[in-house]
């Protein structure tokens, strides 16, 4: 059976309708599917109530022990558990997962170079327990995964939830064929950032040179891009990039652009 | 394989130290268990910086929105996802659950008679998901429950631990032989609540009444007992009530009162 490995940002949790709105189409996609949250500016409201300011270093949000309490309490408990108990409403029998559970995602704490990220980790790919993620589907569960990871000796790290909808995707690979959808607030890859009907139905790793090389496409999409062609390449089928207001379109290929 | 249930309360939850000192016994406990740990003081002191105050109606706290969201936050979150991060780095392979993963525990919301309660839920006993347990425990999996169930309309709902730990106890008594243990303050059932070494080795049904009617046993030791032989009734193979810090005498049956 194919898997579904879906990812929404932090502009989605943090809007209510939208997310009840996506949860509905989601309970309704076929097959095995997982899904990865974002963060979302609700962290950030919490933290400034509990006096917990955003720590930037050269424009990076810095990971401090604090931060890392605020991410696990707002991410791990309200949004993730509140997504579960939701999806339970609607028939999808979803199991929220950091990366301790189960050993689920291991990563380093990432090294000091230029910057100290603090709690942060990078994902040690090769030691993520995608046998235990494979039973739980088999067992007819969804995992509903949240960016946290841990570095297995005691302590958890924050993630970026595209990397984590990456890594599962990649890791289970092997085992079914894995599409990976990325949901965000456009409609897909457009040729005018100006125009959102301009969305580029296919890409190829060509076409994203030249286009890139134009000046077609620039800022925030080329590292998207660049990480969909990666994880073409370690063996998953397909990646989409498309709005989450449109999953079910996303998913018949009527809407969204398809890396292949 | 025998399964052992064991709880521990609030106060080893809000001791760093004692917690530590806990996770390390309950590492090295053999054969099937299951954690299912309180709230804690750190709820209530977070609550305070987030302008949530406690409320009250006739001595009995109210789980109001505000509430409910919190205990989200420090229960599923900060304190489940740090336990189960230690755990893992003491190789004990956790994972963190509310009654919503995986629907492990349906409830419904308490019907509101002299006292609305708010977001509580009664555990819906015949709904619980033993076989998703069970296949957790089979994959060498620990699950570590936190006070929190679900009502199945996508809300979350805040449920005593002690109330988890008996149900889970009694869910799991058709498939194995289960042992259900509480850890707490005291040493044991006391014959002389002043004298920390008057505990009783075993007691039955006859022996707490015998004991209740001369007042030996009294105030919170009367519903913990009431409960435990419940929970016998209902098929679980023993109960013992013991000092957290002494996990591996209770288990050899050497400190803690057992009820049988």
């Amino acid at each position: 059976m194919e898997l579904k490995v879906i990812k929404i940002g932090g502009n989605i949790v943090d809007d209510k309708d939208a997310l009840s709105s996506f949860l509905g189409a989601f309970a309704k996609v076929e097959g095995y599917k997982i899904l990865v949250h974002g963060g979302g500016k609700v962290a950030t409201e919490i933290g400034k109530k509990l006096g917990i300011e955003p720590n930037y270093v050269n424009g990076r949000r810095i990971t401090d022990a604090p931060t890392l309490d605020l991410v696990t309490m707002v991410y791990a408990g309200l949004i993730n558990k509140n997504i579960v108990a939701e999806l339970q409403s609607i028939a999808c029998n979803a199991i929220g997962l950091t990366g301790a559970d189960g050993s689920v995602m291991p990563a380093v704490k990432r090294p000091v170079k230029d910057i100290d990220y603090g709690f942060v980790g990078d994902v040690t790919s090769d030691k993520i327990n995608s046998r235990l993620v494979k039973a739980l589907l088999e067992q007819g569960l969804t995992p509903v995964f949240t960016p946290l990871t841990h570095d297995g000796k005691g302590s958890l790290l924050n993630t970026n939830a595209d990397t984590i909808a990456q890594e599962i995707a990649k890791a289970m690979a092997p085992y079914m064929p894995v599409e990976l959808i990325y949901c965000f607030e456009k409609n897909g890859v457009l040729l005018d950032a100006e125009d959102d009907t301009s969305v580029i139905n296919s890409i190829t790793a060509a076409d994203f040179n030249e286009l890139k090389e134009a000046g077609a496409i620039t800022g925030g999409m080329i590292p998207k891009l660049e990480n969909a062609f990666a994880a073409i390449d370690a063996g998953v089928a397909t990646v989409i990039i498309g709005h989450a207001s449109e999953l079910a379109t996303i998913i018949s290929g009527d809407s969204g652009t398809s890396i292949r």
